[in-house]
């Protein structure tokens, strides 16, 4: 890679920059820098230091920075400018990164500007963010060449050549009926290379892939990812198409999707970042911890119960976290699977819940193992043959309760619509420590004649 | 969504079509379903009726099933075909993903297959074949179009009517000098909209990103990620432009990577999907299972060092549970959060060591409210003090070893070339069990007069 960014370095030219008060050094570090790096270093400054460096900027740089930004630091940029200068630095932005900055701004302002701007932009913007940020519409472009199918491929042409510039969809023009509904996709190669007596309708190819506006992100970026879409057409109610999704755009939702699910099966908040301050991590951990501190003294109450079998048999609280460990383990396994398949919509309950039986005869299987070599060493090391059946037997049984936990939670909190990434590993995880305990300790409750 | 397919109704079209021999059927199947859907059923033929249903399609057809098949599947369907006839196939598919299975292919087909091509050909899909399946090479369009600088806009538009049919890259032309190293890229419409007599070099926008061939294929993802690329142009080592990534390409590849840590998270080996046969299975979770056993046992042999007091205060084997998942649950905070932050290229442990002391203070925090809250159930439990305050302190000590370990491992093990998220579960549950549990019975045995 030829273009490289070093942090301090670029910190420096930008503090020096803001000393001399040095437009042409602004433009220089505006040249040699992408503005998502800039915008690491403007992070980081105080506010009075970033307004004056901004002042050194046009509009069009300003939109640049604003649209690679974090949330918090578009709201602080967007608040240097008057609704006016707004306006004209949202001419250089695309209408979707415009509808998200107008989101995070005050009721009031983002009114005002609404109000100021030209009728046929605040329409568009106004339809946007009448959906969901999460919606196929918070993700899709508007900037693409619609054209009605009666018009000539010379027609077409002048059209496109008109609309060019503002476009951001080039490479495929998007054919409507009279009243904008999708009929087909042209791609304008075929338009370049065609007669320009032709009419469109006889180069359209269908497209039969489209959203409803209000669908969730994560849908359309299934559909794009499985069908390998080059582009999603976004429609409303009446099917006209209002924006298209295109691969780029779900680059940030795959990104995104997948974090939270990372994110989730750890047990952190979705928002929180690894230089997230010290109170924004309290508030993104602690309430998790919480919940699994009741977890752990449900388990910890059915040890309770066999305190007097441990105090006879002090091994069995030397062997018990064996079980409990291994049933997590294996059950967190079938999780995984589970949510990544998931995850790409191709498993559901109703259709792979037969697949429980294979995760049984894996408990079993793998139980069998496991609980074999457990099993041996406890018997050598405390001499007792019964030992080592007990844990043999609590290990399968554990590790069968584990993949059909493991494998069934997740489908079932997908199908009631709660995240099975968040719900699901506390669940399991207290299913097989509290079955693991009672189970293991159970057993050498009933044959404790035996152990003694 | 209009477009709709469902797997039993499309298995019985397909059958029939089967028993029917009827190509018109075929043909509509083709029509009306996608090759995505069209190959999950084809993967559940028997090789004859396969080969029968792949015979009633034409070429581009076959070209367009195997595309879009698994690896399996798209190594059957060539197997039907000669040399030529695959050969005919190949012209309907990208060069990469004729590649792609090329590289699936026994080493004689491969070398019989590249021998019958066009010289052109045959030496742009040994180049691709001569780079790592994982490489940027390996992701890269070579279908772009690159013209030299000194064209003008009218020569160019005639260079670009006439290769824009076996192009996939349309809307961004690669300019480049005498040496095909990349000068920049022109926008289509800029050229479009532009004199005809200008010469290229003056519509030239610097493109300062590229990666080298061999480069990985996540660094490439990832730079196309942070920096919103439209396009990363491939180099060889003198800098000659070879391909393109697009940012649909990199889709898989984040896919691909994303899925990955999940499973490597949960232990699973990361070819294994939900619907893999028994033994698949057995193969990919038993080895994990196994080396988990053998933590399993370190935790439970520190635990043995303390049977003596277990059998005096036998309370402790119920609270100890509490101490080593609560010291995970911690642990595998921070090591999410890591493990998002190193797949997204934004943390090191070079540059982002002294979070470490945020963790510890984290643990502090979390560890005195968690303890705190433990520490009273038990008192009231137990109605002795220093039971309580053992396992308070014991919460807070093993919560700053959790912080410390689940920041520090992912950063070393990354540091050190080794998957973060495959080795650093496992190693964080060893130190969470046996620091948790070595600390709280530890503590428990030095002030044992005061339990009984």
């Amino acid at each position: 890679m030829e273009y490289e960014s070093d942090y301090n370095l670029l910190k420096e030219k930008i503090d020096a920059c803001i000393t001399e008060g040095s437009v042409q050094n602004a433009k220089n570090i505006f040249d040699s820098y992408h503005s998502v790096d800039i915008d690491e270093v403007l992070e980081d400054l105080d506010s009075a230091d970033l307004q004056y460096f901004l002042f050194m900027l046009d509009p069009e740089e300003i939109a640049n920075l604003i649209e690679n930004a974090e949330e918090e630091l578009q709201v602080m940029m967007a608040g240097f400018y008057s609704t006016k200068e707004l306006i004209d630095i949202f001419s250089y932005m695309t209408n979707a990164d415009v509808a998200d900055l107008l989101g995070l701004l005050p009721t009031i302002k983002r009114k005002d500007i609404l109000n100021y701007m030209k009728k046929s932009e605040s329409n568009i913007l106004k339809m946007i963010l009448s959906y969901d940020d999460d919606s196929a519409a918070g993700i899709m472009t508007t900037e693409f060449i619609s054209l009605k199918q009666s018009l000539t491929v010379r027609e077409a042409l002048l059209k496109i050549k008109e609309i060019a510039p503002t476009t951001e969809i080039i490479e495929s023009i998007f054919i409507t009926d009279n009243l904008h509904r999708l009929q087909g996709i042209v791609d304008l190669r075929e338009i370049l290379v065609a007669p320009g007596f032709k009419p469109l309708a006889d180069l359209v190819e269908t497209h039969p892939f489209f959203v409803y506006a209000d669908q969730d992100q994560e849908e359309a970026s299934n559909l794009i990812y499985k069908y390998d879409l080059k582009y999603l057409p976004v429609v409303n109610k009446n099917e006209a198409i209002l924006g298209v999704i295109t691969s780029d755009d779900i680059i940030d939702v795959m990104e995104e999707e997948h974090n939270e699910d990372i994110l989730a099966i750890g047990g952190v908040s979705k928002d929180e970042e690894f230089d997230s301050n010290f109170f924004h991590s309290v508030k993104s951990r602690l309430p998790w911890l919480v919940i699994n501190l009741f977890t752990a003294f449900m388990a910890s109450a059915v040890v309770s119960m066999f305190e007097d079998t441990i105090s006879q048999v002090v091994a069995l609280a030397a062997a018990m976290p064996i079980v409990t460990g291994m049933g997590g383990n294996a059950g967190n396994q079938a999780l995984s699977i589970v949510l990544t398949s998931l995850a790409r919509d191709e498993i559901s309950l109703e259709e792979d819940l037969p697949l429980v039986l294979k995760e049984i005869g894996l408990g079993i299987f793998d139980g069998a193992v496991i609980g074999f070599f457990a099993g041996v060493v406890l018997y050598l090391k405390y001499q007792n043959v019964y030992l080592g059946l007990i844990i043999f037997a609590a290990m399968i049984l554990n590790m069968v309760i584990a993949g059909i936990v493991g494998f069934l939670l997740p489908l079932l909190f997908d199908k009631l619509k709660i995240d099975p990434a968040i719900s699901s590993p506390i669940f399991l995880t207290t299913f097989t420590d509290v079955c693991g305990f009672f189970i293991f300790l159970g057993l050498a409750s009933t044959l404790l004649p035996k152990l003694l």
